[in-house]
């Protein structure tokens, strides 16, 4: 069990990849979020589209706005 | 418009404030999102329970988890 | 308005794109601010040379030095 | 040297202490910065108000907004 | 699997705990690491001194300092 | 002298170059920790294989894992 607080379930939708860093959408529910990570962990993970995925997002990292 | 990529409109389920920093829980669709940010943001922004709020976070903060 | 308490405004000086990320240099009155953001947002906000930008970076990202 | 990019000069101009985390203010230019940065950190370096101070933020932590 | 490529064993050295904020200092083979985490997971996970415990950092959160 | 807290002593066993990003490996005692920085850094500290060098990672950066 790890300490980052935000745990979404979701499914890979798009996998993009460059040389170093690689893009992942998920859809999660009715919103996508995106994650940028290195290459070599969606190769080590083997992530590909349609796969079942949890993002996790600690929460320092996250912000607030406010219309 | 802000570059973060993840963008996920909820409403905020409780405030929790110390003496520098805040814990802000929301609810977006079936999911719960914790946000740490300074209690400063907390009151300028005056985000109370129950307002609809706007969670963003930059797409190279998240994280993918395979099971 | 968005939580993340620093906002420096700012013009566009180069931007280097990769297939993945991005690098776009920003001058901040006598400074230069470097953003890594993903290809993405760099087209989805069509920042260009010489667009008028604003810096924006979350307080518990930000570390000090001293001498 | 540190591979962080963004490297700014500035003074100290407030400094909040919470029983974990630290809040403080550097005026940079015409510019105000905030870094939240844990209490320990502040009390090693002798953060004070008044201190010339080099604010350092890594480019992967730079959003950008176009308004 | 997460995808965070950081992932070092240790033990846990100390816990501090704020309202919001809490400080856990790890011994890492010779070195000592400090996670700045909420409250709120330091009681979820239960950490408490002496417990075995795996230190994790995403690749984009670390900086290379050269002498 | 930099507020960020953990600082790690090692030594860079690879370097992969991105248009934008650069992934480099460091040897820390009996770890492995990698760093995903700007490919301008590394041509700025003129990182190579085999170099002295120092890992640095803000506290607030770091998760825990508990079995």
């Amino acid at each position: 069990m790890i300490s980052a607080r935000n745990q979404l379930k979701g499914r890979v939708k798009s996998v993009t990849l460059g040389a170093v860093m690689a893009e992942v959408v998920v859809t999660v529910g009715e919103n996508e979020l995106v994650a940028a990570i290195t290459r070599h962990s969606v190769e080590t993970l083997r992530i590909q589209v349609g796969d079942p995925i949890t993002v996790v997002i600690k929460a320092t990292e996250v912000m607030l706005q406010k219309d």
